[in-house]
């Protein structure tokens, strides 16, 4: 005890705490999150946080960058294995479809839960944090690809954010650089170039093309070909007429068609995603008029990743949608959200310990009824527990003494206007809900 | 690439997938839990599952018994720090309480996250769980110890199952114990010996409390002392005959009081709780004709343990419930339940490309109603889409070929009786709900 005492009580580098207030805008989001992969018929699976490290380095063999497999955490168990920390939800779920061969397909996975990188701390980015993906494995065809677009859309609805949603295509890229002889192995480089043209503007991607070999001519071209004028359809009617029987073009047709209803939607072939694992459509989401620049999803189709991942021998479609939970809690706390301290409707005060078991009784039935209800514990004066209550913004405080209960009545006080009244239980439900 | 390929794909030792039907009665679990802690004026506080060595082990100073300091999962990040997985729920509230000196009290916290232990693995334990936890900081009183019996009463009586409440006190043995004049270095084992009566019999609790050095006479009299006849007025009637002027009588008659209507209450003076921190009182919650012995909830009131944990300066009133999860989904399991495979009610078939946009339009129209919907995405054959539907089991499948479209209608099949009808969507829509 005295080593306690001398030792200071800190978190993590990188790590923190979610405050009440924190956590319970944060369980909206993941409860909005929840009900829309539900309504879609996708099915909730759960894997271990902990996973073993040659399992978790197999990714990057799979094509992803080397940049992630530097932070992962490193975990050790008595019998000296080497784990470690989930630091995506799509590994896990590889592994899981390899180990599970009989899985009917199409599988349609939500999971919701932490991930940990062990990378550099920037602001409001952190070592561990909450991912929301849902996954189709199974589903080629352009059904799926939408999919995520109307669940974005459905989320940002519910939650009342204005974004923009914009889209586009790694194989309509692919089918660009193939028109213009941009040879395989800088295709790479010129794609996570042409991902930066919102930081850095036209001419700052086309230096950073030549950089990477592509001569000036191709890196202008490439910038015509994508960074085109007009509506989704003038867009694509552009691309057509440059590539002639284009599948790129053709899907992204088929996927403005099925997404016609969408509004905001903006087919943006500049559009590039760093993620080297991408084969076709993806999408992401800004806010509109915000200081927030971030993507609230990422996404994609990554047809080939699970099939390398598992040897080669078979290739997974497959398209993802991934929530950045913090980010769109930060969204919604830009917009004055966020200060919820309490979920907790009515605070139930008696005044003496004769009224304790009145008091009881009448919390039970409103929880009963569905109403969060709290009671006084500590014998206080009705001063400290109206204090108690205002600073959990508890909107309601019911104080029952000796005249109440004979009358099976109860004084409840709104906290928000200050008005005051003596009524039985049954209107104080009412009242409530 | 070659690598993975030769690769064996395998979970960490002791830890699990959950399927699909498992994920979803644990979430049915987990909401029912959730649901009861906010209706008792819980907040929700979420802190990281990665905390320092030294915050981890720094409770083994506070009273606990050391065998789970031994079961800390490692973690090293890039800057080699010292961390660990936590390993429970209460020494991440003692940081927080001790980083956070302003909060107000009672603070009342949830929690429900994973927890870790790299202990020996048996039949149905794994190394990581899950917990769901409620504990009150700074509520000394009996109200605080009966809330928990309240909310597993609620939670048992939601899920329909058949339990018994047992319930003791620290406090109560603590003084039987000085009534025999038993050592305080013998307590600890004492309290050991006689938390394995049902296991091992009176006669067997007798042998062993000898060996810790405790004489036959007090070992006997401390068993003929709580193994008592009769009510549980009967009981504690028997015990203030015993002690005059008990404290911990009078807390058990209080709270028995306040318990008064719960049904399947045993006060049972035998139950000693193996944890050393324990200050009084504690109950456990055991399943009524069952095969599973274990107890569905781990609780008690630790009035020592935050305040030794941070310094020994200040002492905090703390009592806790902690629901296990698993054993609780083991129960639903042993009732039949736990066999759904997927949430969706509705799977809808296009007869052809066709059809398609009309089967979207359908499947958009039941998700707007709130019921979860899934449509077909490889454009396969209708025996094909039923038999998928079948093998997730969902109940609803609907087909919509030329004829339903230009009519403004569909084709509904109930799965579970074979009927078939053919209706306008807003019928569809009462049918499913």
């Amino acid at each position: 005890m005295s080593e306690s005492s001398q030792m200071e009580l800190m978190l993590p580098k990188g790590m923190r705490d979610l405050d009440p207030p924190d956590k319970i805008l944060q369980l909206r989001v993941l409860d909005a999150i929840r009900g829309i992969f539900e309504s879609y018929g996708y099915l909730p699976l759960e894997t271990p946080l902990v996973e073993r490290m040659d399992v978790l380095k197999a990714k990057f063999a799979a094509g992803e960058g080397t940049d992630v497999s530097q932070e992962i955490f490193q975990v050790t168990d008595q019998g000296e294995r080497e784990l470690g920390l989930r630091f995506d939800m799509t590994v896990p779920l590889a592994r899981y479809v390899a180990m599970n061969p009989t899985i009917k397909l199409p599988f349609k996975r939500y999971v919701m839960g932490k991930v940990f990188r062990d990378g550099p701390i920037k602001l409001g980015r952190y070592r561990e944090f909450w991912q929301a993906d849902a996954d189709i494995i199974g589903a080629p065809g352009a059904l799926a690809d939408a999919e995520g677009v109307f669940m974005a859309r459905d989320l940002f609805t519910a939650l009342d954010l204005d974004v923009t949603i914009l889209m586009s295509s790694r194989e309509l890229l692919r089918e660009l650089m193939d028109a213009l002889d941009i040879e395989e192995s800088l295709r790479g480089k010129t794609i996570i170039a042409l991902d930066k043209l919102k930081k850095i503007g036209k001419d700052g991607v086309i230096a950073e093309m030549k950089k990477t070999g592509v001569s000036f001519e191709q890196a202008e071209r490439l910038m015509s070909m994508t960074d085109l004028e007009g509506s989704n359809e003038d867009r694509l009617q552009s691309l057509e007429k440059i590539l002639s029987d284009s599948k790129g073009c053709a899907r992204i047709r088929e996927i403005l068609e099925i997404l016609k209803e969408v509004p905001n939607l903006v087919f943006d072939p500049t559009l590039a995603r760093g993620l080297e694992y991408y084969t076709g459509f993806f999408f992401e989401v800004v806010l509109n008029s915000s200081q927030i620049s971030s993507s609230l999803v990422g996404t994609g189709r990554y047809d080939k990743m699970i099939g390398q991942f598992l040897g080669g021998k078979q290739e997974f479609a497959a398209v993802g949608i991934s929530f950045g939970v913090s980010v769109i809690c930060d969204a919604l706390r830009e917009k004055g959200e966020g200060k919820t301290r309490s979920l907790t409707r009515v605070f139930v005060v008696p005044v003496s310990r004769n009224e304790r078991a009145y008091a009881l009784q009448i919390a039970q039935q409103l929880r009963g009824e569905g109403i969060n209800t709290d009671l006084d514990m500590l014998e206080r004066g009705i001063g400290k527990n109206f204090a108690y209550a205002d600073t959990l913004g508890i909107p309601f405080v019911v104080v029952v003494g000796d005249d109440e209960m004979t009358g099976g009545m109860c004084s409840v006080k709104n906290m928000m206007t200050g008005d005051q009244k003596k009524l039985p239980i049954e209107e104080l439900i009412t009242l409530v809900k």
